[in-house]
């Protein structure tokens, strides 16, 4: 066969192949080629907004009777646009009245913030027993290998707290250890040989085997009323450094309650709580700002932008949408290069979503965004801001906005327009930070619109 | 059919693929490929020396009639080897007399040095509006988030200003807002829907669509003459806190000019100025050091190497050349083991490069590197070095190399020749840091040599 | 032909290549089958383990007739579970009596710990030369780009030194570069043109030649007794700013000897030495603690794990195991989820390695570890904790075990049997950190067991 044959060949076999797919693609079951579209939609979609995160981002890695706890997955396994909050995570911890959770520790540091509930927290330090009775509006810091456990004393009330976690060890990995346990929660001392065990305890394996084989309920269970007293009676226990008690009244001197702050913004379109680490020391190391939105129903928060910091927020309660400008973020999940001749300037895209409880958006240091709460009820969230040093909130809207601040000239020059046109615009919202909301909400049935 | 047949047949499909697919290329247009081959080898060269950068390596970000901002690419994208300098960028502005940049604010910190022009830097930090009157040599730091605007006052001269940028959010990706524009530059404020918009500056949207629809000349614009004397007269117009005038005299306080100081290495051959954080507090925490090198025509500088620090070099002015020892550079971009039997040593290959105005080259830590201007100008290089603190640099030749210094035993074992033939060579050059270069100079027609 | 004739034609073809490459594979070399069958289980096991390393995971960067210097692989070359060690490296140097190590300075920062032999490290810093006489148990740093020879000054006993890492350039790349040298070690000045050297040393080219020809024994040589003799006169020969002899006595003031401080922890069942930054302030920056633990033969220590720090431990002496528990590693190298529909806890497994000199494991933040001696020789090992600013160590078993620290309500709660039999079993042992080992050894034939 001459060469230009099997050439020709090749040719026919590769495009009847080609041909064929597409045929095979073309002509299967039409129902189950528009589910493939949706979900191919679904994906793209989710691709071109990275920011935003719904309940099927989370993953469960608790589920008992008495509660759960959902962690939202890695913010880079979502988009690598995220690797400013890369060794961050998020979830929530949800629990019936009464609940106890189990005693664990984290590869991880913890910020906790009490939302629902009168959770009772225990941490073990060096030799030091310590509970912390919290309350609504708490942040309470675990330290990164804090043996801890709790109970949710209130006996009618959920527990609801949100957990905002820093990794200490593989970079966004985070790993719960319970030392105590049985067979669910499994305790980590049965992954060890039974002769180093019984050497390491001195105790013969039969007990051992008794003592680790009991627990099958899982990590969170249910209190008895007498053992919620008991746990939720504060105390230090110290070895010889330790002294009893050591806590005084209500709430722990050791938590920092955000509701105990005049808010740094309020008017009748919304309040916002923060702080900082003036406010609560242990936020310091970790870079991080804490703050409470509660948008009134009807109104909305900025638009603004973090001159530094990356924000990231949980919706608690209420429902709503969020805006944000973003330079144009491509399918593959890298901001794409600009090389428009007719028009080299950068392009943005609305990034969008309809928020409701366990909705989590994050909106990365300079881009520009805005909340807005339904009619029908109050918005209310909580945020985290990491890189919160030296951070500015610019507001681009209201008072103190910052267009109204440019020079005249710079006015004109980069409006093309007189000065006083802008000024007009831009000196008519006279509110701050918190504004009326629009008349209509615009459709928003699709997270990226 | 059986098996045997199958394979036979399998067989035969897949070596008839094969061999037309040589076929295919080895008979297409020969000048195609040699110009394929030719690619293939340009980026062959390119992987193996990571280190050098030419125009080509440039991304043009804004290019309007008045002006251009030039970023270079990502260094990570470049090589792996450039990981210690991943989360950094350098571009540069480059316009007319009498241009004016837009209003907007980047998610980077930046430092800027002005080589050319005389611009009027306008910063707003919280409620206060800053204008800062630059001159050649200036460094100043705009933080990341500040909207910034900037006018070359001067109505003769270009302004050429070399931006070194370190991103805030996603490491190495660099975005730039704009607050006021139009249609281009695109103000991010039409990311937006018509309905928060509308409620956050309380205007309708024909008024809105009139503000946000009038700029189509792009951001690099010109201003008249009254306009740039409006905009360069200093000024702090604060809020509450601030007050007016702020500033005294000609160039800014907030900037520091390198060329205000002493020298730290000047004679016949060159001279060396430098600024550190006790010079210009702002680069502390960005951990940086920026030094502008004079080699005089025909001289060279260095060798020597960086302790700590890796040395981003951009060419201002001139021609010449450099040379750096490298551990042997795969083309994989990684460093190559060695696992050469007779020789367990590594080995050093040359990278070099032919140096003009936009060269950029990297010196990482601990590699010997030198630069030599050309006979007939001098070359002009501004330089980053980051990973500053606690960095030494160490001379390889001249006064105070530092194999002058070893013990005479050390030199025997070392080099394997008495003490006194080191001692004679490495006492020769008694000029320090800056020396007379070669007499000719060697070929360098290609980027790796 | 028609579109499902075509479809039918390439259905035919498909599946007559899978068919066939199946049977290609099945039907070869039975012995090579089997061979590839062990390698793949190796690496599957090798996937399984990341925190075990053992001789062939080192590479041999230097062997000379009168020593070698052996680097570990990069961590995150293993897993990307070890991210959190990422940019460190670890290695020894082994050399005969007298040996000599030829000038070079690396693009890391280096600590050392003297096992074995009597070193005397000279470093150049700036126009000042020092020399350490070191002794068994010394730390010494080598700050990143110092130029640095040794020589072993004691004639009948080897040198040992293990040499923690951490590069300031590509983050876990570890480069060596030799100023003074030949062929082997190549002088970097070799990878410069003639033309610049010569100017740079103002010396003809043939005197260059044959100073940089010399030396081909390589970087680790056999001093003189007389050059020994001079090269360990302690001394700072310093430029202007130096003085002459600085030093005292014995050991160096800039290192810090292990075992010059009391023991941390003390009984029959071992010793544990420990320096942290405020013992030897050069650790500080490095966030590094070093510990030296001797366990005595039929010893453990441990089980207890490390709150936030990583710990690396390098074996010096003896033979023994590791037992460790891991939340599930699977083979991909990332840990995975735990999707789990009846039991929605984490599940450990159990990690575990023979040990003997130069068996390298790690222990990550969070991860319960113990290591047990054998019954015929005491286990020494040296330990590197990275991150241990505010690490605690958290003890599992014996006196001021965390368990028994618990509530009596969270005893029960967690472990669900009552209270009192938890403190039966963990009050059995009432030593502490050391213990008598289990009495027979669990098999540990395979890395993972």
């Amino acid at each position: 066969m001459a060469l230009k044959s099997k050439l020709l060949l090749v040719a026919l076999l590769l495009s009847v192949l080609f041909l064929s797919v597409y045929v095979a693609s073309a002509t299967q079951d039409p129902d189950l080629k528009q589910e493939e579209e949706k979900e191919f939609q679904g994906r793209q979609q989710e691709d071109q907004n990275p920011y935003f995160f719904e309940d099927e981002h989370f993953e469960t890695r608790v589920q008992t009777e008495e509660g759960r706890f959902q962690l939202l997955q890695k913010f880079t396994e979502r988009s690598d646009l995220l690797r400013a909050i890369e060794n961050y995570r998020i979830g929530f911890l949800d629990t019936k009245p009464h609940a106890f959770v189990a005693p664990s520790h984290f590869d991880a540091d913890t910020v906790l913030f009490v939302f629902q509930g009168r959770p009772t927290v225990t941490i073990v330090r060096g030799e030091k027993r310590e509970s912390h009775n919290l309350e609504r509006g708490d942040l309470f810091r675990i330290p990164a290998g804090t043996p801890v456990y709790m109970v949710n004393r209130d006996e009618n009330e959920k527990l609801f707290i949100v957990e905002f976690m820093k990794p200490v060890s593989v970079p966004g990995e985070y790993e719960v250890f319970y030392a105590a346990g049985g067979e669910n929660p499994e305790s980590f001392f049965k992954a060890f040989s039974p002769q180093v065990l019984q050497a390491a305890l001195k105790t013969e394996m039969n007990k051992l085997e008794r003592l680790f084989g009991q627990q099958r309920q899982g990590s969170i269970t249910r209190a008895s009323e007498e053992q919620i007293k008991k746990l939720s009676q504060q105390h230090d226990q110290g070895g010889s450094e330790g002294f009893w008690p050591f806590h005084g009244g209500q709430s722990s001197s050791d938590a920092f309650n955000l509701f105990s702050k005049h808010p740094s913004q309020a008017n009748k379109f919304g309040r916002l709580f923060e702080a900082d680490f003036n406010d609560f020391k242990q936020l310091q190391d970790l870079d991080l700002l804490v703050s409470f939105a509660n948008i009134t129903q009807g109104a909305m928060v900025g638009p603004y932008f973090n001159s530094r910091a990356t924000k990231i927020s949980f919706v608690l309660d209420g429902e709503g949408y969020f805006e944000m400008a973003s330079p144009h973020v491509s399918s593959t999940g890298r901001q794409e290069q600009q090389p428009q001749p007719q028009k080299s300037s950068p392009w943005y895209q609305k990034i969008s979503g309809n928020l409701r409880r366990g909705a989590v958006f994050v909106a990365p240091a300079g881009h520009p965004v805005t909340a807005i709460a339904s009619r029908n009820s109050n918005l209310q969230i909580i945020c985290f801001e990491v890189n919160a040093h030296d951070n500015i909130r610019v507001p681009l809207a209201g008072k103190k906005n910052v267009v109204s601040q440019f020079d005249r000239e710079a006015k004109e020059l980069a409006f093309n327009v007189p000065a006083r046109e802008v000024d007009r615009i831009f000196n008519n919202q006279d509110d701050e930070f918190f504004f009326e909301g629009p008349n209509e909400q615009p459709e928003h049935g699709r997270a990226y619109a």
